[in-house]
């Protein structure tokens, strides 16, 4: 007789292989019985006892949440040149001192100061509306009474170019959507996010008064996100900023309607001198060559707005993390694991290339940098990216193989291409360069926006973040041979 | 052998089970083989070429989307005593009227006059903060300085109950959570939306300068909801404000960390005297009894944000829309259908109090009045309620009949219990009450907010709602017995 199951009963099975136990090594033949052919040297082999002795004391219970909440609740958003970012960094440095990390110091870097000021965006006609808006970060600021024009809606360059002189002396509103997110394809960020960077150019070009962007966001309660944007040279420079996809879709219906829409756009915005910020350093020396780094690191400043959960709290507070579980079970690796919480990424990356200019001399020495500036969700793997090709495909093979020892938090992937900002400019260098990778599906949800907040943030999630970045940073600071360089054993055990 | 299923290989067989196309009518046997018992007489059976047909009808094309895009693009947000609420009137009595319904007409009402004004919260300690908020409509104002003391957070009653004295001079904050929705128990919003009601009257009793609540949601990006609130006659009036799910999840973590948080909360609102609005009245006249009535409505006026889309402006275009098509095709039914957009729902229910008691004569004639105030989602079925339970039991099993014809659209149910709010004047009068309901996952994500705009609306999910209510609307006010009534058909055909 055919079994019948019924839809909640077999939901209720999956749920529970899903959640059944993992066994734990022990429970598995400590040599294969007839394998097909000879094992490859495996680094995995070689740290297994080690990575499930890491993984097991960050997922025992760690200190990563209680720090994010210190930075979300106490501090809040930090913006280069803000009082917030300044208590920040004497938040990190204070406690990565009370953890006992080694070499915990600030190195100044001079930052771009942006402020944002008082601002807002109206529908004077056909009907009065007020709109739900951010200014761009590094946009001008408008007359006090702001500009007022008629708005013309493109859905890019192409669009733009198209309407010819009509964009003289209007307002451009760039209807760029950015897709749903698709697990193959990713989020389509890269696409959309160009018209925040260079729109007001665009538009300036042909005479526009100022900018406006549809959000770069595929989802929206009436939220609008904020982010850098860039003046060409020698083109005049207008004032951007994005509305919600909700006001988006308002002045696009109003339009296609044939109906002129009338928007009044004020911004007090201004950027003033540089100022003083600094990156924050911290070590977990090597034992036998502590002059060789493995660098892992995210952003300490964040956007004006929220509190910078994700974007990058999470990334900081991982990397503070990592270190204190390995330096607590007394796990010190051959090499130096140094965190660095860069300042400025989101507007100059001033501390991305302020750290690689102070450490010139010592980026040899840098076996791996690894950055994690993708938010706190479920780990996924990673990224590595190199100047030398054939490195960067040696370091992808041997990710993959320490990634197989972190399945029981999940399934890992390893790829090639952009790994991160802040560590870009240690590319040249000849510096490989990893990114660390999380589940993707909800971070534009939240990113440069007032809903990047702790509530976000999965206390579960973010502890496996610690186990995977403890795990990988110590295997790159303790194996033999650099990662990317032909393992040493290929040669001495062969 | 015991088959082995995949997870994913039954999620496509579930898929294909849910998905697999409804056999045609012309599918079925005329007439079943060896019936177990005789077949009760069907309102179905004789009204499915009709069924059919209408549906066919609103499915085809129609004009309900575009009505909507009218309301919320041309007019937006309409709060009573506004003047975008008699801008919506008129809009409404003209489209009717183009539409060629009879009896197009508008019936006077005075209706409460809140109003906003500018307002804002503050946290000034532990460290400054901007919170998101509304004030809840109903709400006194501040002095021009605003409000400022420190918070205290409870999570209901019996959590302020609990505090006893601490709460006197102090901003009480309500963190009620309204849980996720549940597809069996439903969104949680009538126990959570009970401090947004009541909650600056229990404070003030316990001696609270003002009031915030957690917005009645279970999903934010941010999101404040608005919503009406009562003073206590007897009890001191204090402001009432909701907060974001995160600044009060912010508040409460700082609480719990032990820290003192101190808001500052600014409300211009006030209460001027009542202002003159309309309900809204348009008939499809029935073709043998005229004077018998089924009453198909929504409520015209919305919170003072977003565009009212899903509230409530879906559910008068559906309306609106329904006796349309009826009337594009020539249905007319025995009785008179009769459209009622009612004004003020929001706060204060004069529109369905002075429907009542305007046309309470007649009521002895109104064979159901069904109210759709659900939102614009993807139709599911119909409530029922009637002071006599004997004949909401009848009419419960007759519904069970009749939407058993819009199976082609999807799974319908009935379910007795409250039908609507501007209806329930009628209740009394022992008019059957029904409610027009649809799939209510996303609902409290928009409601009463900035976020409940157009594009939250499916122009298809509105087409099939259309359908629905215009073939139920149809049978109601063509069958030969009343709903809820022993059918004719009992006496004269067996």
């Amino acid at each position: 007789m055919r079994p019948r199951y019924s839809a909640a009963a077999f939901a209720i099975a999956s749920l529970a292989v899903v959640f059944a136990p993992i066994p734990a090594v022990a429970d598995y033949p400590e040599t294969p019985s007839k394998p097909a052919e000879p094992a490859a040297p495996s680094i995995a082999d070689a740290y297994r006892a080690q990575a499930d002795k890491i993984i097991g004391a960050a997922l025992a219970g760690n200190d990563v949440y209680r720090k994010l909440e210190d930075l979300c609740l106490l501090i809040g958003h930090r913006l280069s040149g803000s009082p917030q970012l300044e208590r920040a960094i004497d938040w990190a440095i204070e406690a990565l001192k009370k953890d006992g990390q080694e070499n915990v110091h600030r190195e100044k870097v001079m930052v771009p100061h942006w402020v944002r000021g008082a601002e807002s965006a109206t529908i004077l006609e056909p009907r009065s509306a007020t709109l739900t808006m951010l200014g761009l970060g590094g946009s001008i600021g408008t007359p006090p009474e702001g500009i007022t024009a008629p708005v013309v809606v493109v859905a890019d360059e192409e669009g733009l170019d198209k309407i010819g002189d009509e964009a003289k002396g209007k307002i451009v509103l760039f209807d760029n959507l950015m897709p749903a997110y698709d697990p193959e394809k990713g989020s389509g960020y890269g696409k959309a996010v160009k018209y925040r960077g260079k729109g007001a150019s665009l538009a300036a070009k042909k005479g526009a008064v100022a900018c406006l962007i549809r959000s770069v966001t595929a989802r929206s309660l009436r939220s609008a996100h904020t982010g850098a944007m860039r003046y060409e040279d020698n083109v005049p420079r207008i004032p951007a900023a994005a509305i919600t996809i909700e006001d988006t879709e308002l002045i696009a219906r109003l339009r296609a309607r044939g109906l002129p829409v009338v928007v009044n756009l004020k911004m007090e915005a201004k950027t003033l001198d540089d100022a003083p910020s600094a990156n924050v350093l911290a070590e977990l020396r090597g034992r036998e060559k502590p002059e060789e780094i493995v660098v892992i690191g995210g952003h300490i400043d964040s956007w004006d707005v929220g509190q910078g959960a994700h974007d990058d709290g999470a990334g900081i507070v991982m990397c503070m993390e990592a270190i204190n579980v390995l330096r607590k079970v007394n796990m010190i690796p051959r090499r130096t694991i140094r965190v660095v919480l860069f300042t400025n990424e989101e507007n100059g990356l001033a501390g991305g290339k302020a750290y690689a200019k102070e450490h010139e001399a010592e980026l040899k020495n840098h076996v791996a940098a690894i950055e994690s500036d993708s938010g706190g969700f479920k780990p996924t793997g990673y990224s590595t990216e190199c100047e030398d090709k054939d490195r960067e495909a040696v370091a992808a093979k041997q990710l993959e193989d320490i990634v197989s020892l972190l399945s029981s938090i999940g399934p890992m992937k390893v790829s090639t291409g952009h790994s991160g900002a802040d560590i870009g400019a240690m590319e040249s260098a000849g510096v490989l360069l990893m990114g660390h990778n999380v589940e993707g599906s909800r971070y534009f949800d939240y990113h440069h926006a007032q809903a990047d907040t702790i509530d976000k943030v999965d206390p579960h999630d973010l502890s496996e973040n610690v186990a995977v970045l403890a795990t990988v940073a110590y295997i790159l600071a303790d194996m033999p041979e650099r990662l990317g360089e032909k393992p040493v054993s290929d040669t001495a055990t062969r």
